[in-house]
């Protein structure tokens, strides 16, 4: 698990085709982070969601405008950044669904209104599949962006709530209620990233978006480091572990979580559980980063990460 | 044409679901003008284009890519401001066909170079059919902003470029080569905005997206006034009232053209041309605005606008 998870499959060709290192006074972080920074600290993200990629049958269209909120929120919060606006982009398939516009938009609002942030504007078009939603949030930074690259060897790997639940909310026949309203409505903790930096207690950062399998080494690469996590510290809620007798590939493989990865120093370990305790979030030391760059999962294989493109590329 | 174009069909409806009246310090103009502009002074943008509803097998992939940054950009520029930063979200169906993302991306970071403006980052997914992109463009003013309000009876209304060209090449079933590039690369005159609201000339303004037809009256419902337009004054190509006999139709509704529609005094006329031709752009006088409401093509009718949700509603 050394190498880049996604060489094989076409994301990262199209994000090496479309990014240029940016190489511009203005930007202080350019892509390939959660987010992008300015120079004067705003912190910019995009992420789209697509019928029948991102969302099916088991989401109504409120879930969908709560969660195109949701996941770019995750993103700003992971640099340490408050949201502060939003842009969206909608495409729709005509005839028009008045009935799924207004639980949309009810979904969106609610939570836009939730974050304290305006939608700004931007464009409507029709679709000739499916509903394809985007968009783009800022946020402003309440200290130094926690980046993904940052963390040192020896520190402790860190994770906030519990990881699988969507993962189980998909795969099972017929998931418990816990584990359909994490696949429904991603909850990630926005108090936290912001806390972590404006305390300067993490190293690196970065939300769990594909799977702790994907996203760690994405991070051990930036920091330039590896790490070595202990399958049994993985936070585990009592609704997935009850309802699959070895939730762990699921954990540490599906994705979705929407949670919070991050690392310290271990001489920051009691001020990182009290901060966990003070904003209510459960927060796990799940392993350690090390010098050499393996990234490893003691005692079996890494599950195969979800990849944007499966099959695709040459 | 006093009421509202869009009523009938999905778009309006799908705005006023999503939109709330701003109410936000913040914000200093919400949806509803070609960008929104925040209380520092940025002004943003976001346009999506999707494959089969923008671009078909006319268009090169270099078309696209090009065109998503001149469609926003024209959007910034309408508001009387130069282009900052963009972000970008793209969905691609798989197998992912390489030799596409390369001619985008190619397009793309050509129309970004000449802007002299980084791309921040953004998303990619898969998209269960055709391509997606949506990009969010970001603009900082040189003065205050150009809005769609604004514009007095009795004010000249002035149009830039030529009309209908775009929509000959797509119309003509064997275009002559200068409509089918207006087709395949809109050129908004993105200095004439900024040079206007510098030197203070116009009233209201806003970019020919959906042809005078749709547009004009959006600036005027804006703006509380009504408008005359001379069709013998809309500004034909050689090429395309040579290709066509009568091409009003096409010049007032379809489209496409990423000119410049604005008002201005009419003491301010001599200086507005001296302004079009400092710049190199080809600028019309095409009509009087009115304290009527209506909005009237002399001599003939409206041609019907181009609706992005045709056929959409209950």
């Amino acid at each position: 698990m050394t190498d880049e998870p996604d060489e094989a499959c076409g994301e990262a060709y199209v994000i090496r085709a479309l990014t240029s290192p940016a190489d511009d006074a203005r930007v202080h972080v350019g892509p390939g982070d959660d987010a992008a920074v300015l120079a004067d600290g705003t912190v910019l993200t995009a992420d789209a969601l697509v019928e029948g990629v991102h969302w099916d049958h088991r989401h109504s269209a409120e879930d969908v405008g709560a969660r195109l909120v949701a996941v770019n929120a995750s993103d700003v919060a992971a640099m340490g950044a408050r949201p502060s606006w939003a842009l969206l982009t909608l495409s729709l398939p005509v005839p028009l669904d008045r009935a799924w516009v207004d639980g949309f938009a009810r979904g969106l609002q609610g939570a836009l209104r939730a974050l304290g942030i305006p939608l700004l504007g931007g464009d409507t078009t029709r679709s000739p599949l499916g509903v394809h939603a985007s968009l783009t949030m800022a946020g402003w930074l309440v200290a130094a962006p926690l980046l993904r690259a940052g963390a040192g060897p020896d520190e402790d790997i860190w994770v906030s709530g519990t990881l699988g639940d969507a993962g189980g909310g998909f795969s099972l026949p017929d998931p418990p209620a816990p584990l359909l309203d994490a696949l429904r409505r991603p909850a990630p903790p926005l108090d936290l990233g912001p806390a972590l930096a404006e305390a300067g207690l993490a190293t690196a950062a970065m939300d769990l978006s594909d799977g702790l399998a994907t996203d760690l080494p994405r991070l051990c690469r930036a920091s330039g480091v590896g790490a070595v996590v202990d399958p049994d510290a993985l936070p585990i809620s009592a609704a997935l572990s009850s309802a699959i007798p070895d939730p762990i590939d699921l954990a540490a493989g599906f994705g979705d979580d929407y949670t919070l990865l991050f690392t310290a120093p271990p001489a920051h370990a009691a001020r990182v559980r009290d901060l966990g305790q003070r904003l209510g979030v459960r927060l796990s030391r799940v392993g350690r980063t090390t010098r050499t760059p393996a990234v490893i999962l003691q005692g079996r294989p890494w599950p195969a990460g979800w990849q944007h493109f499966e099959g695709a590329g040459a």
